[in-house]
């Protein structure tokens, strides 16, 4: 019975298991509708449960398990192990997740920023030691690894590129802000700015829809189709990603940015006009431009990197205890 | 005789050296006009001079040297510890500057970017792990300081945060890009700015004046008696460096923002216009901000940090030595 560990993604909608072998494979995976407003005490029993599950599909009991690794939406407090709170998660405010996780069990958790646990995994699988992935989806995450670490910064809230601001009086953002990346790039961004296009009597295949009903599939179809409203507001946020690359570049000076999240279904589709808006805006004064690839892990980033943290934590406190 | 460090610091007009103490005390320091068209030979024995001066000065020989450290304009090969080229050092190219002066001096050279020795240098001092520099002077240069370490990314050019994209289709760069920091947030950006709107018509105390010859006491001077332009000028470079600020805060997620460099002699002139904005402009959904101060060692922090460097490289030796 091999060991193995637990990478959890705790989505937006979805509660995500998976059981992580110590090479980065996935053993196996379960998905469960997430209700954020049914609670804390409730969602850790359904991670438990998953566990449970998995572990018996494979035929494993919970000896076989080294950790497990959460990967959740922040402000995170990490080293009291909590999740602060979260719009994501409304009503979840200073939840002791790591220890209330570790406790039910019996192993240790490890928890981070679902943003870093993605690019976590893409590091561990081989990624580099030096990128920054961004998951575009209802809003716009990130996650950073420098020298093969996780970026945290002092207020453990580092790597929140989603609202690093790219037009100085742009659209309001629910963050308070203007003209975050968030406003032209997620998918809540865009259905807003359609939303409010058509109110302004824009014509397009959108009209009638509310725009909590507008979602990424739609528009990236839309858009495809010629619908002149959709196509804009894809091009603009394909802009805006493009001009946030080119920031990341300056700022991080990674070897590659990886593009995940939902929107990253769209393929070629996304990644041609930011690559092209990358090479018509970049700087010339050095050959410095990371690669722009989609997320070659995707919709499983999450989940292999909350694994790999787990097994990076065991590893930890193994080598802890030979030490002299 | 106690041990000294040297430092060094490869500015755009002038060649400073001084000796850093282990405690990051300058025993002594000098400045030499510098000429980058008399090239890179002529620069080295410049700086050897400087240091045997120095030594002399305090009655130490070479012996007492633990060694020495470069900060200097990038981009830089950090690996080969070379100057690849440089808009400030024209016709400098692929200078192999670190081997270079540890050949001439007889001691370990470390190279450094030089905006991240002004940061190591407030790093060492107690300015903390996570902390941002912005040298505001001819251009906008930056250092990072992420959990003890400077932060260099794949390609060593990482913290380039003059070149940060704040205005889309903002003015045109010197560096191909349009609408980066430094066109705003620069002396050479306002100048700029400045001579094109007197160009257009505009008043100004400035009327008469080449860009070239517009210096940043003079725009700070004119901006507080009250000359519209400059005033304008002078605010939207505030404007931006909040917006930077803000960016930062997201980015590195850092306990301070330093400010560096010929503008921030302006102090609360400066200052205070960037917090306000940052206050109107910051998001609301955490207590992240950084404090945002004017660097402490101000004109000295290259110095100090480059220093400092040598110190760090002198103990990492030392200990690798001891090392069973």
């Amino acid at each position: 019975m091999s060991r193995i560990a637990a990478g959890i993604d705790l989505g937006g909608t979805n509660l995500k298991v998976a059981l992580i072998d110590a090479d980065g494979g996935i053993a196996a995976k379960r998905s469960s509708p997430f209700e954020p407003a049914s609670g804390a005490r409730a969602t850790l029993k359904d991670m438990v449960r998953l566990v449970d599950e998995l572990l018996a599909e494979t035929s494993r009991d919970r000896e076989a398990l080294v950790g497990a690794g959460i990967g959740a939406p922040g402000p995170l407090d990490l080293q009291a192990g909590k999740i602060v709170r979260s719009v994501n998660l409304p009503g979840w405010c200073d939840v002791l997740i790591r220890d209330r996780l570790s406790e039910a069990l019996g192993v240790p958790v490890t928890l981070e920023n679902d943003g870093n646990a993605a690019a976590f995994g893409e590091h561990w699988m081989g990624g580099g030691d030096n990128l920054v992935l961004l998951t575009l989806g209802t809003g716009v995450g990130a996650g950073v690894i420098i020298d093969g670490r996780v970026l945290h910064g002092h207020f453990d809230n580092a790597a929140e590129l989603g609202h690093m601001i790219v037009a100085a009086d742009g659209p309001p953002c629910t963050c308070g802000q203007r003209g975050c990346l968030e406003t032209f790039a997620s998918v809540s961004g865009m259905a807003k700015r359609i939303a409010a296009a058509i109110a302004d009597g824009e014509d397009s295949v959108m009209d009638g829809s509310a725009a909590g009903d507008i979602n990424g599939v739609a528009i990236v179809e839309a858009a495809r189709s010629g619908d002149v409203l959709c196509r804009r507001i894809w091009e603009e946020a394909c802009r805006y990603l493009a001009i946030a690359c080119i920031n990341i570049q300056h700022i991080y000076n990674p070897q590659r940015i990886l593009l995940a999240g939902g929107l990253s279904l769209a393929g070629a589709y996304l990644l041609e006009p930011i690559r092209s808006q990358v090479q018509r805006r970049r700087w010339n004064m050095y050959e410095d431009l990371p690669e722009i690839a989609l997320s070659p892990l995707g919709e499983d980033a999450g989940l292999v990197g909350a694994g790999g943290l787990a097994w990076k934590t065991s590893a930890a406190a193994a080598s802890a205890e030979s030490r002299p």
